[in-house]
């Protein structure tokens, strides 16, 4: 692709070889003269100055120090973004229904729509223009799929559940299966999940992640949210706009978690709590309270060898005598 | 349905209107005049007072609170549970084995069992009166499969596996997978597993969990287990009756674990101990020793804002520092 | 089998009765004497010489305790591994295509492969000798899968991923779904994930694992790894030869992972760090620096009665006030 046209498509100041030729996207570390590369800011200043790439998208700040073709950008992240998906397009399946599909007569499905083999829709299903089923995707009845989704293979969606237009859900998610609730009677009685789960537009689901029905009322995923591999989101739970979520994070049931919030990976939040919009947890944090004011939380702990964590496992055993004690030297000092 | 009829099938007493027409169940908070609701305890006094649900499901002590037309239940959230199916019975599959679905010739399917498109059973395999299985549900030999037993789309049963009467099991599910034995010599020698997993009756397990197959003996859920989604069991791993398991456990090899437990979400269990008749694990505790006495038990760390965390990580990382100035304190003291 | 025959086929010293024939495989503990079963070390002295199996693998050093028949081992475990497999042989399956798998004109399948049924294999998918695919398999456009290699049922991978010889990936694995990369631009914007998942020769997958394809480059799984059920890998990690990854471990992206190394069930690796070979890591451990030397180490927290760990939990809430008491008296002291 010629830098010219690169530049064009991305809305981008151009300076250096228009004609240059890119090749491929490389990070700035290895990039050499047939690629594309980026800096996001001044902490790459030195890399930038001795880099090799054919061409370097930067921020304006950094334009004077770019070594030889580059791009001009107010979010260059953003731009490389783009230009992955410019240099490298998708290979589109046909449209229309493979021929093994087992598709129930009431289900609309957009011509412009492709279904995979083997996929099994349900009654009345339905699936928008553009839209893409991988192989082996199960729909249960009366699903609704919006405009230009893609679901990868082996994706399954119980019935009554929504997702919007733009959205991308990876192999093996399981979106809509019954949620977690019994009530205890001599044996576990299971409560009938009657609710859905409705998922809006540009949503992305990781792989092998799990979202529950809601018992009565919905479980509710926001336009915007992404959500990394081996979620698992209970009933009646609540994502609002832009919320990222990372991998192997869990989230008990009814809990609300508002928009732009950043979960960090293996986070795990008891159910019917309320977390503001704009909180960031780091990685492992553990949340058993509501969180009423945006910032930046974490629980994890240390790594220490095995040695001294053994010292620190019996202490924190009994880091209740460590009180007592600071607490007899301090009445002891008066 | 009518209160009356819905009153005689739950076997409660009816206050009210018997000709009351229930529409749908609802939260107590939200409920209007064509719902019916529920209260489990006097801490609900207040709302069950001012609810304005068309009916009410309430406990003996709270019925002369209740505004209108009631139920008197020895346990509301168990007539709840009910009411739940009462009021919305499930569309049934249509009985016999899909046109699509590859069986062998020597399984043995009850004729009022329904088999979805694109399953695969295999040889000697058996399926229950009445029993379910969704679209892509792929059961190795000599499986055999409860009477009543549910199984959603797209659950795999590894060969000799066994589900009793009346369970359940979400989309994804693996059952009977390699346990994860190896023997070091130069590289990492499998040990074929050729125990099985057993599973009783009234068992659900949830989307996307996996329980292993014993390396010699089985893998056992007793009767009655229940387990939500995700949640990792490992070879010989033995579960007693009627506990229950929130998402995102793991439990490792040869760990038994009691009757009437429960376990919650993200906790995670070491190989090789015993866990006793009635423990209550709170959300992500790590039990690294076995626990010899029923109770209630947790390790989850605070969660704090990011810059004290940052503080309380390098106190825990020379804790063991801490106490010996404690200690050094105490001397001085003397 | 003739206790000779397993001899000769294990290469291992025969002592007693060469005729004795082999049924089955028990642990010590509980085998009778018609099975087969095996001691590591020392500490097994007692129930050695108390055993009641009809035969057992022994290291040379308690060849004196072994009451019968016999067989003297170097490494008892890996001898007893390799006699799992002699004593059960697995029942391989037809080789050939079942006439339900949708394979593409392009795709170049051993002969002595087999492919279950309904799988669905994209184009010049190349597949080695004597592979087995389970039903239900996905695989993308130009993946290749060694010779020998094994997929259980439902497995997904994506275009372009690679699997070494001697492989075996159990149900529900996805390998090269897209990584999570994203520009936040008003909304998340993905970053088309165009590396490869390059999986070396014998490297087992367990149940529900996600191993992410690369950004860029490649996400590196190499040869004689082990890797346990629902693990997460994200884009870009490496993991070195022969490491052992034990069930529910996450780690996020870029991270590099040495050779040889043992890493605990649940334990959470943050991104861009690098373990270096030979570390071994306690379940549940939280990894958030590199570690630059070879050893144990941990991070878990004790579990307490909910009564101590809440005066815990308190304490672990303020503890930078705790040291600051410290300090206090320290300073009174002096």
């Amino acid at each position: 692709m010629k830098l010219a046209d690169l530049a064009s498509a991305l809305g981008l100041e151009l300076h250096g070889d228009a004609q240059y030729e890119v090749q491929r996207l490389a990070p700035i570390a290895t990039a050499s003269s047939s690629e594309l590369t980026f800096v996001v800011n001044a902490r790459y200043k030195d890399q930038l100055k001795s880099s090799r790439a054919g061409a370097i998208i930067v921020p304006a700040s950094l334009a004077e120090h770019a070594p030889g073709n580059y791009l001009v950008s107010t979010n260059p992240y953003a731009s490389y973004a783009k230009a992955s998906w410019l240099l490298n397009p998708e290979e589109k399946p046909t449209m229309g229904v493979h021929g093994s599909a087992a598709v129930a007569p009431s289900a609309q499905i957009s011509p412009s729509a492709a279904i995979g083999p083997y996929c099994v829709i349900g009654e009345r299903v339905q699936i928008g223009d553009g839209a893409i089923l991988g192989a082996h995707c199960v729909l249960g009845a009366d699903v609704r799929i919006g405009a230009r989704t893609q679901l990868f293979a082996r994706v399954s969606i119980y019935h009554d559940c929504v997702i919007g237009d733009e959205g991308r859900v990876q192999s093996g998610a399981v979106i809509g299966a019954e949620g977690f609730g019994f009530a205890f009677d001599q044996t576990w009685q299971p409560i009938h999940q009657t609710g859905r789960v409705v998922i809006g537009n540009k949503v992305h689901v990781g792989a092998n992640t799990t979202i529950d029905r809601g018992a009565i009322d919905d479980t509710v995923i926001a336009d915007g949210v992404i959500l990394d591999n081996q979620i698992q989101i209970a009933h009646n739970v609540r994502i609002g706009e832009n919320t990222a979520i990372a991998g192997c994070v869990g989230i008990a049931g009814s809990t609300s978690i508002g928009a732009n919030c950043q979960i960090g990976g293996a986070c795990n939040i008891v159910g019917h709590l309320t977390i503001v919009d704009g909180v960031v947890l780091n990685a492992t944090s553990y949340v058993s309270q509501s969180i009423d004011r945006p910032g930046r939380y974490s629980s994890g702990m240390p790594l220490q060898t095995s040695g001294d964590w053994k010292r620190s496992f019996v202490i924190l055993s009994k880091l209740n005598d460590l009180l007592k004690r600071v607490r007899q030297l301090e009445r002891t000092d008066k």
